[in-house]
């Protein structure tokens, strides 16, 4: 749900997509690279939502973790179709969480 | 739909949030949120999906704009219930956006 994440520093990968019409193979796919991302080194968390508009956040303790998991993807979805068959546009935008504070556990 | 940003640096807001339950006043505030939102000095767009759990990501040009921000939902989420009253938890991070990418208009 919400991801526990450390003190910041750390890096969040926010992840805006619009789908290209219902492809019984993406819920799969999309597993699949969760999956694939829980397994690498400095992975933190994720927090996922769609309704319009798709978003996927995943936390990183730093840059080289997200340099790799690119390069994951990249191969992974190279494999499957690439990212551009799935979906009709996509935004990818690397920031660095300098704060944060919340409510509840 | 997918917020059209600038070259960054810029800054991204993440809120993740969980609700409680179903209540009729929320949509009106939540409205009321962006719209108060998109007046703001600074400002650059916003994305938003809700299933399990919510993300709405908003973008602004530094983090003057998002103190002055966070002071007007401050004082709007007073007068309306405060946010623990909408809320069971959030999380909210304040990100410098580096770099970004992506696919399709």
């Amino acid at each position: 749900m919400i991801a526990t994440t450390p003190i910041p520093p750390y890096y969040a990968v926010i992840f805006t997509s619009v789908r290209k019409d219902e492809d019984p193979e993406y819920s799969e796919m999309s597993e699949l690279m969760l999956e694939l991302a829980k397994e690498q080194s400095g992975f933190l968390g994720v927090e996922s939502a769609r309704e319009d508009v798709g978003i996927t956040v995943s936390y990183w303790r730093d840059t080289e973790s997200i340099k790799n998991w690119k390069k994951h993807t990249d191969h992974f979805l190279a494999q499957k179709k690439g990212r551009e068959q799935w979906y009709k546009l996509y935004k990818v935008r690397i920031a660095k969480v300098e704060r944060e504070y919340g409510f509840g556990k």
